[in-house]
Protein backbone atom coordinates (compact mmCIF):
# COMPACT_ATOMS: atom_id res chain seq x y z
CA UNK A 1 0.00 0.00 0.00
CA UNK A 2 1.40 3.10 -0.95
CA UNK A 3 1.89 5.40 2.56
CA UNK A 4 2.74 8.54 0.80
CA UNK A 5 -0.20 11.20 -1.23
CA UNK A 6 1.09 10.23 -3.92
CA UNK A 7 0.49 6.49 -3.59
CA UNK A 8 -3.15 7.37 -1.97
CA UNK A 9 -4.00 10.35 -5.04
CA UNK A 10 -2.94 7.58 -7.35
CA UNK A 11 -4.87 4.98 -5.50
CA UNK A 12 -8.01 7.33 -5.58
CA UNK A 13 -7.91 8.24 -9.21
CA UNK A 14 -7.33 4.98 -10.41
CA UNK A 15 -10.43 4.42 -8.33
CA UNK A 16 -12.86 6.70 -10.50
CA UNK A 17 -11.60 5.55 -13.79
CA UNK A 18 -12.66 2.17 -12.71
CA UNK A 19 -16.03 3.45 -11.05
CA UNK A 20 -16.66 5.73 -14.68
CA UNK A 21 -15.82 2.73 -16.87
CA UNK A 22 -18.23 0.26 -14.76
CA UNK A 23 -16.24 -1.31 -12.55
CA UNK A 24 -16.78 -1.32 -8.82
CA UNK A 25 -13.68 -1.27 -6.99
CA UNK A 26 -12.38 -1.54 -3.74
CA UNK A 27 -9.35 -0.24 -1.97
CA UNK A 28 -7.60 -2.34 0.85
CA UNK A 29 -7.08 -0.78 4.11
CA UNK A 30 -4.26 1.14 5.03
CA UNK A 31 -0.83 -1.23 5.82
CA UNK A 32 -0.72 -0.10 9.04
CA UNK A 33 -3.94 -2.48 9.71
CA UNK A 34 -2.50 -6.42 10.78
CA UNK A 35 -3.05 -8.65 8.08
CA UNK A 36 -1.66 -12.07 7.69
CA UNK A 37 -3.30 -12.74 4.48
CA UNK A 38 -2.27 -11.00 1.33
CA UNK A 39 -4.46 -8.59 -0.36
CA UNK A 40 -4.09 -6.26 -3.99
CA UNK A 41 -3.89 -2.73 -3.15
CA UNK A 42 -7.67 -2.43 -5.34
CA UNK A 43 -9.87 -5.38 -6.22
CA UNK A 44 -12.50 -3.94 -9.35
CA UNK A 45 -15.18 -6.24 -11.09
CA UNK A 46 -17.09 -5.82 -13.94
CA UNK A 47 -20.12 -8.17 -14.58
CA UNK A 48 -21.26 -7.22 -18.03
CA UNK A 49 -17.69 -8.16 -19.13
CA UNK A 50 -17.28 -11.07 -16.50
CA UNK A 51 -13.77 -9.30 -15.73
CA UNK A 52 -12.28 -9.08 -12.20
CA UNK A 53 -8.63 -7.52 -11.61
CA UNK A 54 -6.68 -7.55 -8.68
CA UNK A 55 -3.98 -4.45 -8.75
CA UNK A 56 -0.29 -3.57 -7.20
CA UNK A 57 0.07 0.15 -7.31
CA UNK A 58 3.21 2.16 -6.96
CA UNK A 59 3.56 6.09 -8.21
CA UNK A 60 6.81 7.60 -8.01
CA UNK A 61 9.11 10.21 -8.77
CA UNK A 62 11.96 8.15 -9.27
CA UNK A 63 13.53 6.21 -12.58
CA UNK A 64 12.38 3.34 -11.55
CA UNK A 65 10.56 1.09 -8.79
CA UNK A 66 11.16 -2.06 -7.06
CA UNK A 67 8.85 -4.44 -5.61
CA UNK A 68 9.56 -7.19 -3.16
CA UNK A 69 9.06 -10.70 -4.41
CA UNK A 70 6.51 -11.50 -1.22
CA UNK A 71 4.04 -8.63 -2.67
CA UNK A 72 4.33 -10.23 -6.19
CA UNK A 73 4.08 -13.25 -4.34
CA UNK A 74 1.29 -12.51 -2.29
CA UNK A 75 -0.77 -10.58 -5.41
CA UNK A 76 -0.35 -13.61 -7.23
CA UNK A 77 -1.81 -15.95 -4.93
CA UNK A 78 -5.00 -13.64 -4.09
CA UNK A 79 -5.45 -13.78 -7.92
CA UNK A 80 -5.07 -17.35 -8.11
CA UNK A 81 -7.57 -17.93 -5.15
CA UNK A 82 -10.33 -15.07 -6.00
CA UNK A 83 -10.38 -15.90 -9.84
CA UNK A 84 -8.98 -12.41 -11.02
CA UNK A 85 -5.98 -11.18 -12.79
CA UNK A 86 -3.04 -9.33 -10.90
CA UNK A 87 -1.49 -6.69 -12.35
CA UNK A 88 1.30 -4.23 -11.01
CA UNK A 89 0.41 -0.88 -11.77
CA UNK A 90 2.59 1.97 -12.11
CA UNK A 91 2.90 5.23 -12.77
CA UNK A 92 6.26 7.61 -13.49
CA UNK A 93 4.96 10.99 -12.38
CA UNK A 94 8.33 12.56 -13.64
CA UNK A 95 7.77 11.63 -17.20
CA UNK A 96 4.04 12.24 -16.81
CA UNK A 97 3.24 9.16 -17.83
CA UNK A 98 -0.18 7.63 -17.63
CA UNK A 99 -0.86 4.50 -15.25
CA UNK A 100 0.90 1.15 -17.34
CA UNK A 101 0.12 -2.08 -15.87
CA UNK A 102 2.01 -4.93 -16.44
CA UNK A 103 0.52 -8.59 -16.11
CA UNK A 104 2.28 -10.11 -13.42
CA UNK A 105 3.40 -13.37 -15.39
CA UNK A 106 6.01 -11.03 -17.52
CA UNK A 107 7.99 -9.16 -14.28
CA UNK A 108 11.20 -10.57 -14.54
CA UNK A 109 12.55 -11.04 -10.95
CA UNK A 110 16.07 -9.53 -10.01
CA UNK A 111 16.86 -11.07 -6.40
CA UNK A 112 14.82 -10.64 -4.01
CA UNK A 113 13.12 -8.25 -5.57
CA UNK A 114 11.25 -6.81 -8.93
CA UNK A 115 12.62 -3.40 -11.13
CA UNK A 116 10.66 -1.35 -13.26
CA UNK A 117 11.54 1.61 -15.41
CA UNK A 118 9.55 3.27 -17.90
CA UNK A 119 10.80 1.72 -20.42
CA UNK A 120 10.55 -2.12 -18.70
CA UNK A 121 6.58 -0.79 -18.73
CA UNK A 122 6.74 0.66 -22.06
CA UNK A 123 8.17 -2.60 -23.66
CA UNK A 124 5.85 -5.14 -21.45
CA UNK A 125 3.26 -2.76 -19.96
CA UNK A 126 -0.40 -2.22 -21.30
CA UNK A 127 -2.91 0.54 -21.45
CA UNK A 128 -5.66 1.61 -18.87
CA UNK A 129 -7.88 0.67 -21.54
CA UNK A 130 -6.41 -2.34 -22.46
CA UNK A 131 -7.17 -3.57 -18.77
CA UNK A 132 -10.37 -2.83 -18.72
CA UNK A 133 -11.36 -4.06 -21.86
CA UNK A 134 -12.44 -1.67 -23.82
CA UNK A 135 -11.49 -1.14 -27.61
CA UNK A 136 -9.31 1.70 -28.29
CA UNK A 137 -10.31 3.80 -31.16
CA UNK A 138 -7.63 5.87 -31.02
CA UNK A 139 -6.15 7.29 -34.87
CA UNK A 140 -2.71 8.71 -33.69
CA UNK B 1 -18.10 -0.80 8.56
CA UNK B 2 -17.85 -1.71 11.85
CA UNK B 3 -16.05 0.92 14.68
CA UNK B 4 -16.12 -1.29 17.45
CA UNK B 5 -13.63 -4.14 18.68
CA UNK B 6 -16.41 -6.48 18.26
CA UNK B 7 -17.00 -5.60 14.93
CA UNK B 8 -13.45 -5.96 13.77
CA UNK B 9 -12.92 -8.92 15.74
CA UNK B 10 -16.33 -10.35 14.24
CA UNK B 11 -14.54 -9.42 10.30
CA UNK B 12 -11.12 -10.85 11.08
CA UNK B 13 -12.66 -13.89 12.25
CA UNK B 14 -14.86 -14.01 8.82
CA UNK B 15 -11.56 -13.19 6.96
CA UNK B 16 -9.94 -16.22 8.51
CA UNK B 17 -12.90 -18.60 7.81
CA UNK B 18 -12.83 -17.34 4.25
CA UNK B 19 -9.54 -18.07 3.65
CA UNK B 20 -9.27 -21.42 5.21
CA UNK B 21 -12.24 -22.39 3.14
CA UNK B 22 -10.25 -21.69 -0.28
CA UNK B 23 -11.22 -18.06 -0.38
CA UNK B 24 -9.31 -15.06 -1.05
CA UNK B 25 -10.96 -12.35 0.99
CA UNK B 26 -10.31 -8.39 1.58
CA UNK B 27 -11.43 -5.78 4.19
CA UNK B 28 -12.43 -2.66 3.10
CA UNK B 29 -10.50 0.78 4.69
CA UNK B 30 -12.14 2.30 7.84
CA UNK B 31 -15.13 4.01 7.03
CA UNK B 32 -13.21 7.42 8.10
CA UNK B 33 -11.56 7.04 5.03
CA UNK B 34 -13.29 9.52 2.39
CA UNK B 35 -15.16 7.50 -0.21
CA UNK B 36 -17.77 8.27 -2.72
CA UNK B 37 -18.37 5.22 -4.21
CA UNK B 38 -20.18 2.05 -2.49
CA UNK B 39 -18.03 -0.82 -0.93
CA UNK B 40 -18.57 -3.77 0.96
CA UNK B 41 -17.10 -4.79 4.34
CA UNK B 42 -15.41 -7.62 2.96
CA UNK B 43 -14.96 -8.89 -0.74
CA UNK B 44 -14.28 -12.79 -1.36
CA UNK B 45 -13.94 -14.68 -4.07
CA UNK B 46 -13.23 -18.67 -4.43
CA UNK B 47 -12.14 -19.25 -8.30
CA UNK B 48 -12.46 -22.89 -8.02
CA UNK B 49 -15.71 -22.52 -6.99
CA UNK B 50 -16.47 -19.71 -9.44
CA UNK B 51 -18.42 -17.71 -6.43
CA UNK B 52 -17.59 -14.60 -5.41
CA UNK B 53 -19.25 -12.41 -2.40
CA UNK B 54 -19.99 -9.21 -0.93
CA UNK B 55 -20.38 -8.69 2.65
CA UNK B 56 -22.18 -5.57 5.02
CA UNK B 57 -21.34 -7.24 8.39
CA UNK B 58 -23.67 -6.25 11.71
CA UNK B 59 -22.19 -7.59 15.22
CA UNK B 60 -24.12 -6.97 17.81
CA UNK B 61 -24.82 -7.51 21.75
CA UNK B 62 -29.02 -6.23 21.11
CA UNK B 63 -31.87 -7.87 20.27
CA UNK B 64 -31.99 -6.14 16.85
CA UNK B 65 -29.53 -4.56 14.00
CA UNK B 66 -30.96 -1.59 12.44
CA UNK B 67 -28.76 -0.79 8.63
CA UNK B 68 -29.92 1.79 6.58
CA UNK B 69 -31.13 1.68 3.26
CA UNK B 70 -28.79 3.57 1.76
CA UNK B 71 -25.75 0.98 3.01
CA UNK B 72 -27.80 -1.69 1.58
CA UNK B 73 -28.97 -0.25 -1.65
CA UNK B 74 -25.01 0.72 -1.63
CA UNK B 75 -24.29 -2.73 -0.92
CA UNK B 76 -26.64 -4.34 -4.15
CA UNK B 77 -25.18 -1.60 -6.90
CA UNK B 78 -21.51 -2.73 -6.00
CA UNK B 79 -22.43 -6.31 -6.02
CA UNK B 80 -24.46 -5.80 -9.29
CA UNK B 81 -21.25 -3.98 -10.61
CA UNK B 82 -19.01 -6.34 -9.15
CA UNK B 83 -20.73 -9.30 -9.98
CA UNK B 84 -20.95 -10.89 -6.66
CA UNK B 85 -23.63 -12.03 -4.39
CA UNK B 86 -24.51 -9.45 -1.54
CA UNK B 87 -25.13 -10.81 1.70
CA UNK B 88 -26.18 -8.69 5.65
CA UNK B 89 -24.05 -11.23 7.90
CA UNK B 90 -25.59 -10.48 11.25
CA UNK B 91 -24.18 -12.42 14.47
CA UNK B 92 -25.52 -11.55 18.12
CA UNK B 93 -23.21 -11.94 20.40
CA UNK B 94 -25.42 -12.02 23.47
CA UNK B 95 -27.54 -15.28 21.67
CA UNK B 96 -23.88 -16.81 21.27
CA UNK B 97 -25.30 -17.17 17.86
CA UNK B 98 -22.86 -18.31 14.97
CA UNK B 99 -22.67 -15.89 11.82
CA UNK B 100 -26.20 -15.85 9.80
CA UNK B 101 -26.24 -14.50 6.45
CA UNK B 102 -29.20 -12.65 4.53
CA UNK B 103 -29.17 -12.39 1.31
CA UNK B 104 -29.89 -9.25 -0.06
CA UNK B 105 -33.18 -9.30 -1.76
CA UNK B 106 -34.77 -11.28 1.13
CA UNK B 107 -34.33 -8.10 3.62
CA UNK B 108 -38.18 -6.40 4.68
CA UNK B 109 -37.52 -2.54 5.18
CA UNK B 110 -39.64 -0.34 7.56
CA UNK B 111 -39.19 3.14 6.45
CA UNK B 112 -35.36 4.31 5.93
CA UNK B 113 -33.86 1.11 7.32
CA UNK B 114 -33.61 -2.86 7.67
CA UNK B 115 -34.62 -4.49 11.21
CA UNK B 116 -32.89 -7.95 11.93
CA UNK B 117 -33.81 -10.02 14.58
CA UNK B 118 -32.23 -13.11 15.69
CA UNK B 119 -35.84 -14.70 14.78
CA UNK B 120 -35.56 -12.95 11.25
CA UNK B 121 -32.15 -14.10 10.74
CA UNK B 122 -33.07 -17.49 11.67
CA UNK B 123 -35.97 -17.64 9.30
CA UNK B 124 -34.63 -16.09 6.64
CA UNK B 125 -30.56 -16.16 6.35
CA UNK B 126 -28.13 -19.63 5.76
CA UNK B 127 -25.25 -20.99 7.39
CA UNK B 128 -21.96 -19.42 6.53
CA UNK B 129 -21.32 -23.22 5.10
CA UNK B 130 -24.11 -22.59 2.85
CA UNK B 131 -22.71 -19.09 1.69
CA UNK B 132 -19.55 -20.60 1.21
CA UNK B 133 -20.90 -23.35 -0.92
CA UNK B 134 -20.11 -26.07 1.16
CA UNK B 135 -21.45 -29.29 1.59
CA UNK B 136 -23.02 -29.51 4.95
CA UNK B 137 -22.95 -33.65 6.39
CA UNK B 138 -24.18 -32.89 10.15
CA UNK B 139 -26.32 -35.79 11.44
CA UNK B 140 -28.08 -33.91 14.00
Amino acid sequence: MPSTGKGVRGERELINLLWSNGYAAMRAPASGAASRTPRPDILAGNSALRRHLAFELKVTHKKAIYVSKEQITGLAEFARRFGCKPYLGVKFTANRQPWIFIPVKRLKSASNSFKVTPEIAAEDGISLESVLGKQTNRSE
